[in-house]
């Protein structure tokens, strides 16, 4: 069996060698840059870990692992056009290094692509990951579309923030899983419980990036202490101190983060972190994350795949959750 | 058999009744909007009289015609951001009528819900359909990024331009008459006659385009005339031009191509078209558009479609020709 470092590196190599055209530069060189970015390459790692637990052949499950690894990157390089993000993961996002008609081009070729992976599985897989791949490939579209509208509502429940971040991350965790167990020929069941384990975490993951933002454990990955409050983001913690917070609290919350230009932002971050704290609502973000976490592990044992992929899958969760606590 | 109005108000009726989600607004819109902004919608007409032609169902043909339909919308929506177009076909573009973000996202979708509606295919029709479809969308996504990189480069070659519109606008002309022969059981022969036959029509279709800019006939399908000369933008007539003048015009049109803001910007159109004539540019170009055109009548005589049929494409070739003389 091989280790998550293992699977990261067969993954790099696979990279490392895409098949690439040269020409045209302004497309192909992009392309290569992003892939080549880095990144914890956790979605082709479970799809093939799946894959393996049922029994898949190493090739279809390499082409799979490109196509969700290839698919994720398109959406990154759309969403730093759309954050007007500049830079990714310490270096220059592809909008900012090129520009943004070459960024919008090179995720659309990058879609594209990702497909032409799935196009070389055998006929048996072909179609039912195809289908797989194209639901989940809409919700994230969906997702980051809430997410905009989002930051224009007065108003958002924490029950369709969930739903958000369900569609926008965790749908492509569930469905690489999915793929892998399909192509590991697992009967529909079993891939419908490692579909629901791969979204759990995915949401309890997705919950814990906001919780990092604002209070950091360790090292910082690389990220500002409360960038998202500084950016008015509304994360859980935000929406939820809303609902939680006492009238003058709330007011206060509200005015922070009516705010864009600021002469005093850790003055900014300092009193919001407190009404996070004295509201509950980081006690109650933190106990969605946990609940969400547990509802991954129950999902994963529920299924019929052997113990030591279980165990595999659970120090995966927990590499995860070396974030979640 | 169908006439080509009645398989235009055929996909226009497919597009009215879009089976498309409400939510989120954000995204199904936008979608919405564009596919009902109207067009020729020669691409699914041609794809379902091909099928026809050598004998598809009815159904596949309709779900294969919506799948390019779809696509070339949303190289229209995607394309409109880059060109910073304000308006297509009268009306305002998405990214002008919504923001840029929803209009890259919109795409993003419709791209994936393209694949979506191959789907649909029967599995004997899906593999090679989706192979076909999914070449000529990367040869879209080429062509945009070397028309984007054209802009920018001092010199280019004719043949480039052409290579250039073969990808960006031909390529996917053919595929739709391919994925209709291929729903129609047309052998591999046939099916790449017919291609053929799409992409040197698309060819002469995108160079007559460039003529008809410069020198209108008829009405002007609401364009402005020198357009594409106000936008500097190098078009056959232009690179042909400059390889067929003399020293002294050639200097006179980069002069005029080099310049950006202009108070008299009738002068450069009516200058730019003199040079355009006397070097002998707009002869050259309308007889390239004609051997393209000839290339695809040729290409079409020698499929073993009935006679019928053929009568039928070339009705439509010279619908096209309409703009073709």
């Amino acid at each position: 069996m091989q280790s998550l470092v293992e699977l990261k590196e067969f993954i790099n190599g696979q990279i490392k060698d895409l098949p690439l055209p040269i020409e045209p530069k302004g497309l192909y060189e992009p392309f290569r840059y992003i892939m080549e970015l880095g990144g914890k390459r956790i979605r082709p790692a479970m799809l093939i870990l799946a894959g393996k637990a049922y029994h898949g052949t190493e090739t279809e499950l390499r082409d799979a692992a490109m196509a969700v690894e290839v698919f994720h990157n398109f959406s990154l390089v759309h969403d730093d056009i759309m954050d007007e993000a500049p830079k990714r993961r310490g270096k220059e996002t592809v909008h900012t290094k090129w520009d943004e008609n070459i960024a919008i081009l090179t995720g659309d070729v990058m879609l594209i692509e990702a497909y032409k992976y799935l196009g070389r599985l055998s006929d048996r897989a072909f179609k039912p990951c195809f289908e797989v791949f194209s639901h989940s490939a809409v919700e994230v579209c969906e997702g980051q579309v809430k997410d905009l509208e989002f930051e224009n509502l007065k108003e958002v429940k924490v029950e369709d923030y969930i739903e958000m971040i369900r569609q926008k991350t965790a749908a492509l965790v569930g469905a690489s899983l999915k793929m892998g167990a399909i192509i590991g020929g697992a009967d529909k069941s079993e891939a419908e419980k490692i579909y629901r384990f791969g979204e759990y975490l995915g949401i309890s993951f997705q919950i814990k990036d906001d919780l990092l933002d604002a209070f950091p454990e360790g090292e910082n990955f690389g990220k500002k202490e409360g960038g998202d409050i500084l950016a008015n983001k509304k994360t859980y913690l935000f929406l939820k101190a809303l609902e939680l917070a006492n009238e003058e609290d709330k007011a206060e919350l509200l005015n922070w983060f009516a705010k864009r230009e600021l002469s005093n932002p850790e003055e900014k971050v300092k009193r919001v972190k407190e009404i996070f704290e004295r509201s509950g609502a980081r006690k109650a973000t933190t106990e969605i994350m946990l609940d969400y976490y547990h509802r991954a592990l129950n999902a994963l044992a529920e299924t019929n795949m052997q113990d030591e992929y279980k165990d595999q899958f659970e120090e995966l969760a927990g590499f995860l959750a070396d974030r979640i606590s």
